[in-house]
Formats: structure tokens, sequence, C-alpha cells
């Protein structure tokens, strides 16, 4: 775990030394604000690691790691504007800081101080860099905009919902795994077992959100119990729940008039949802797509010709994404 | 002329050829309608013309032209969000059509979808193009920001006044000429006299823009004469006026009378506040000020050994922007 926690240092030092811009003031300070929250850098590391895996040289990684880690930030810019969320980190979200003419521009400007910090990798790998690095942001956005369509439809299908988690929050740890694969001079092939190997550990760590949201201590994951079921969001426990209970005409009524109450006590409707979710299974079925996804990861990662100490830390680290007992 | 004409046909010929992409509709939907709502197109025609002043292949410098238009109507749909603007063009925005939250995103999808264009230049030219690309959008963030600052403050200087227009409209242009010049094969120093001929005449044609609103026949300009009176707009003349309003207690307190209304006859106001102008004499210090700068223009274009009759097609280009009437 020494070299992640080095990889983590290196990432904040170099968030702390970047210069953003400072005139004016209220497009360059959001950025700064958002940057410094913290969080747990897992992008970047991700992007350190996978070069690491093919004895690459580190430091060229740590420039199109940053650019990861903004363009990340830049999402939850905008993603909050759109969510309306208050809070980020337990902190302002910037568009309250600020307001949300200042949340737009400032994100629009992360975007390009992204693209600015990719820009500082070798000029010969510029060209491949760039064409996931696109790829991936353009996937992002079909994500979130997939996230946001879901929201007002009265049927989304499991597999349009891990489409959806795919592209939204999964293909960023696999875009920034295979940028580290390709600066660190794997092979185009294994650059795209490990891109597989994010893609699904990100999947798994959704589902690992959802199942969370209803199922973990609150105090101990410092969220509201239920929060996802207060919002009516459309997690896998949801939509699995609203799948299975076609056939159970009781319990199709009882979900559909508690998605629908305009009025609600929040504690009676997390429990008496929980109750549905219980009978129904469902977080059984959830740990087991999300098993699937995980092993799927690992596989993928098995694959590659590289230093099994290595593979090994990768494994280690997503395990650590992972809270083992849901 | 014809070299012009036939620019335009091909950025529109590729516009119309260009896979937004298709799924989620509601993010791709906008990006086509946004670039299907026509313009004078003239900042690819710009890469174009500038490629070919060196005598380089204008096929080479298509895409990369693409991504600046791309780019352009993207600040447009982000711009027309904060700036709660109905229409463009004659059709309602992005924002209206679709909503805040649809603009937004697709709007960053474009600027993505602008990169992937100017990827496609060729490889050895990518870092040089990029540094421009990415230079030139930050700018354009700083100045629209400056510009939204700008609402709020009681002074504004001239010169804070030109150094926004120069970020928000002229370094467009600008960076679009000196892209265009280096796929053109141009010397770094040729293609920066061309960047500081499009600084200088697109500040210039803000400046005409500024005048053109007080003073342009309404029914040729299809715009409600005065608009930026109405509105308070910080321009030139505004600025200009309530700078040489200081000597002078009974103009200033009337200027500022009118700007402080929170009711007033619309005409009643245009016509008052034209008249404080006309008193001043600001039309011609306007007048004066994008002379200046389109000289400088000419004289930047003027340096660059290259083919006379191709500067003075730039020169014809950007005379047929330009309202010589004012």
């Amino acid at each position: 775990m020494d070299s992640i926690k080095l990889y983590h240092q290196q990432i904040e030092q170099a968030i702390k030394e970047t210069k953003y811009g400072s005139n004016p003031k209220e497009l360059y300070d959001p950025i700064e604000y958002i940057m410094s929250l913290g969080g747990k850098r897992m992008r970047p590391i991700l992007v350190m690691m996978a070069c690491d895996l093919f004895d690459g040289d580190t430091t060229k990684a740590l420039h199109p790691a940053l650019a990861i880690e903004i363009f990340h930030n830049f999402t939850l810019v905008h993603d909050d504007i759109m969510d309306k969320a208050p809070l980020r980190r337990n902190k302002e979200t910037v568009h309250i800081k600020w307001n949300d003419n200042i949340a737009i521009l400032s994100g629009d400007a992360m975007m390009v101080k992204a693209y600015q910090e990719i820009c500082k990798a070798e000029p010969e790998q510029l060209p491949e860099l760039l064409k996931i690095f696109n790829d991936t942001a353009l996937k992002v956005c079909e994500g979130q905009q997939m996230d946001i369509n879901y929201e007002s439809l009265l049927k989304v299908s499991i597999p349009q919902y891990l489409k959806m988690i795919e592209l939204k929050t999964a293909v960023l740890l696999a875009g920034a795994l295979k940028i580290g694969a390709l600066i660190g001079g794997a092979r185009e092939e294994d650059a795209q077992h490990l891109y597989d190997f994010g893609k699904h550990i990100g999947i798994a760590f959704q589902l690992q959100d959802d199942i969370l949201d209803v199922y973990a201590n609150a105090d101990k994951f410092g969220k509201q119990k239920g929060g996802d079921i207060i919002a009516n969001k459309k997690t896998f426990l949801l939509l699995k729940a609203m799948e299975m209970a076609e056939n159970n005409r009781y319990l199709k009524e009882e979900l559909q008039q508690w998605i629908a109450a305009p009025q609600f006590d929040p504690n009676e409707k997390v429990e008496a949802v929980t109750n549905i979710y219980n009978f129904l299974n469902v977080k059984e079925l959830a740990r087991n797509e999300m098993q699937k996804q995980y092993e799927l990861g690992i596989s993928a990662l098995k694959q590659i010709p590289a230093n099994e100490e290595k593979k090994q830390a990768l494994i280690v680290f997503a395990d650590s994404l992972m809270v083992r007992e849901v």
C-alpha cells in the first residue's frame, strides 16, 4: 500500500501547486475551492498505478492523472447545479457558495484546464491519450443525461440502468486506467484489459453504493440511511423491486403508492420500501450482480502479463474501495 | 471572394455531415440544433483563409475550423443560459427549447466534440494547435466572467472594457487565424502577426456593434434600436459617457437617473441617453478607437511576407464584417 500513499501525496502536492489562474477571481477561486475539498483521489491514483503496472515512469503520468481529477471535479460542479445539490463533501457546492452562472463558467474553465494538463504528456503519445480522454468525457456526459432522463421515466430496465452507471461512473475509472497504461508503455491489448477491469470494478462500486444507501450502518457512512428511497432514486434495488413486483399486484400497488406519495414520514417510507426489498430479496440480487461485475473485472486484470505483485496492489486498492460486508 | 464562398460551403457541408452522436438524443439533438442555425461561419472561414495565406492544404484545416465553430457555438449555448436569453438567430435558445440542465450538459459535450475535431489535425501539429486552442478557450471564459462582473460594477474603465471584449470576443478570431496559419505552415512569428490582426479586428468589430446598437438603421439591422441602452449594458459608449460626465454634474445626474430608473418608457430612455451621447460626442470617440484598432490589425497583417492578393482577401473579408458607414 506504500506506493498508493506515495501517489496520493504526489497528487495532493500537484493539485496544491497547480496555478489555475487568478484573474478574474470569480472564475478561478471556485476551481481552487472544489479541487481543495479532497476526496479519495481514486481516479488519479489509478492513472499512476496503471502506469507503474507496466513499469512506466510515473512522473510522466502525474499531469494526465491531474487532468482526470480536474475533469472529475468539473463533472461534480456541473452535476451539482443540475441536481440542485447544496453540499459536496460536507461543504457548500460551488453554485451555492457562488451562483449558478459562476458554477457553469468555472466548470467550463476546468474542462479546459484538464485538457491543458493532459497536453503535458509526451507529444508522441498525445493523439492516443486524447482519443481515450475525449471518448471517456463524452461517455460521462451521455451517462449523466441518461441519469436525468431516467428520473422522469416510469420504467427503466436493469440493462438500461447498468449501461447508465457504466457511462456515468465506471468509464472514467476505466479511462484513467487505460491512459495510465499507455503512458506506462502497455500494448493496446493490455491497456484494454485494464480498461475493462476499471469498467467492471466501477459498476460494482456503484452497485455497492446503491446497497449501502439502504443497508449500511448510517453512523458509519455519515449519510442519511435510505436517502435514495426518500428521493425515489432509481437504483438497482428499486428497479429490480419494480420489475419483480410486476407479478404481485399487492406489492406493486404498495411500491407505487410510496413512490407517488406527495407527503410522507421519511422513516416510515424507508422502512416500508426496505421491507418490500427484503421480501423480494433484491439486496441479494444486487449483491450477486455486484459480485459478477467484480469478478469480470478481476478476470480482465488477470489476462495482463504483468508483475503479479503490482496486479495484486490494484486488487487491494479496488477492494479498499469496496466495503466487503455488504 | 470566391474562395470565401467555397470555404463557407465546405464548412456548412462538414457541419451537416458531422455525426455528433445519437443516444441519448436529449444530449445530441441540441448540438445539431444550434449548429444548424447558421450564422456567418466567420471563425472557421478565417481558419481556412489563414491556412491558404501560407499556401497550406486547406483540407487539413477543415476539422480544426469545425472545432473552432463548435467551440464558438458551445459558448453561445452556455452564455445564453447565463444571460437568460430567449432567442438566438431568431430561434429559441437551447435552454428555452429544452431546459437549463440540457443546455449545460449538451454544451459540455460540444466542448468535447470541439476537441475531437481539432484532434483530427496532423499528429505532429497537435501539441502546438492544442496549446493555442486551450489558451484561447480559457481566455474566452475569462472574458465572459469579466463581462458578468462588469454588469454589477459601478465603474468600469475604458481599458478594462477593451480588455474584456478582447478576451470575450476578439481572441477567438485571433486563435482561429493562428491555428489556420500554423496548419498552413506559417513561421511562429507570422502566425503571431495574424493572431494580432484577428485580435484588433475583433475588438474593432465589437466596438462597431456598440455603435450600431444606438446609431444603426434599426430596420436594416433587425435589432431593437438602443437595446443596450435599455438594458444598461456597459458598452464603450456608456462607459465613455460616464467617464466624461464626471466633470459635468448635470449630465452625470441625468445619466445616473436613467441608469437607476426602475420604470421608464424605453423610447424615451433611448432618446435621452442618445442625446447625452451626442452631446458628449462619444460616437466619434468610439469610432476613433474602432478605427485605431482596425489599423493596428491591418498593420500586423502587412508585416507578413505573404501573397498580397491573399492578404487583400483577408482585408476584404474583415471589411465585409464591418459596416463602413457608422
